[in-house]
């Protein structure tokens, strides 16, 4: 007697299988893997300036940037201390699987600790594709508004921290901190959330702690 | 004897074709309308509460608002005086032609001097999307860094004015207003630019003179 087993499969997308295989190569390295989104300006490259500096005694950490023009942010990565490399996207709105393997062989990935991909700045596509990478983080601004978690939902969504830059203008710009976060959190129950500026360093060391605490977690 | 002429015929996309249609549309109507473009959050939604309140006196004005999620913009225009309508996008990053012209049913275009289209906040993929609008407008800020236009070229390429606002928080952010310029200048030589602050109100007259004398040379 024969019995029908009923296979349950998840059809992945190209990008996502690409992704699950960045994922697995990462994994194998033993590094921690971080995607930094954000809208143009909110200060991405900041943080990964400031993030490179204090870390780079205890950790190893290589920066994958995603532009569409211009090596500025590989370039302000660089010499902060990160080995860096830049993806042109040619115009495309967003990093995909596929840009971020191509850019892997550049990288000794059995040498770092922490692997930094900065997405283009955009605050709505890069949301829809996975890279592989083990956590993502979205960088918001005091200047963009309190607004943004309700009318870029998909992003503020699909985020396992944010953190909240430019927190030194809070007194020159209209911001309800309180309206802001009850936007996350209702999207994003339960994310981590750092409220810190990149310009004077207020508030930076409870993001290097949790950054530093997943990357140790991996090792 | 004959001789073969031949026809040069420039293909449109499916796009481009309902971007002329939705000209026309304005052009019968004797309306001038403009596409308001920027960042999630760099101040278009304050721009056109700022614009709307100014010009109400003098011009009829509506303002077709495009967003992934929320009415907050639509609202905002239409509490500072003009007739709004709200168009979801459902998740796109950007409004094109066809979604253009599905709003415009909901207004009177032959009532209408000045015609708003607030775009979804996004520097990269609106610029790839005719609407049909007379003018293109490129809203950035201050906070958001002097860097944008040499990262951000396409935005910054197909516009007819830059609007650069929050220039009160000049003095609480490095930005070099010369290197700014110059980007924008090299991409787009000529353009006009407006140094402003939706806030506190500085240097709007140059702007909404140069709005006002645009749409009175279509009426």
């Amino acid at each position: 007697m024969t019995s029908r087993i009923p296979v349950v499969e998840k059809i992945l997308s190209a990008n996502d299988r690409l992704a699950v295989e960045n994922r697995s190569r990462f994994d194998a390295a033993g590094l921690f893997s971080i995607n930094i989104m954000a809208s143009p300006g909110a200060g991405k490259t900041s943080l990964i300036e400031q993030t490179v500096s204090a870390l780079k005694g205890q950790l190893c950490i290589a920066m994958i940037n995603g532009d569409i023009a211009t090596s500025f942010d590989a370039d302000r990565a660089a010499a902060a201390g990160a080995t860096a490399v830049q993806i042109n996207t040619g115009g495309d709105c967003h990093l995909d699987a596929v840009m971020l393997q191509s850019a892997l062989p550049q990288l000794d990935l059995n040498q770092i600790d922490l692997l930094i991909v900065e997405n283009v700045g955009n605050l709505v596509c890069p949301a829809e594709f996975q890279l592989g990478t083990h956590k993502s983080i979205l960088v918001a601004s005091i200047p963009e508004g309190d607004d943004k978690p309700y009318k870029y939902p998909g992003m503020y969504r699909g985020v396992d921290a944010v953190v909240i830059n430019k927190i030194d203008l809070l007194p020159y710009v209209p911001f309800r901190m309180e309206f802001f976060k009850k936007g996350i959190e209702a999207l994003n129950p339960g994310s981590d959330q750092f409220e810190l500026s990149c310009r004077t360093g207020e508030g930076l060391q409870p993001w290097l702690d949790w950054l530093t605490s997943q990357a140790l977690r991996k090792a």
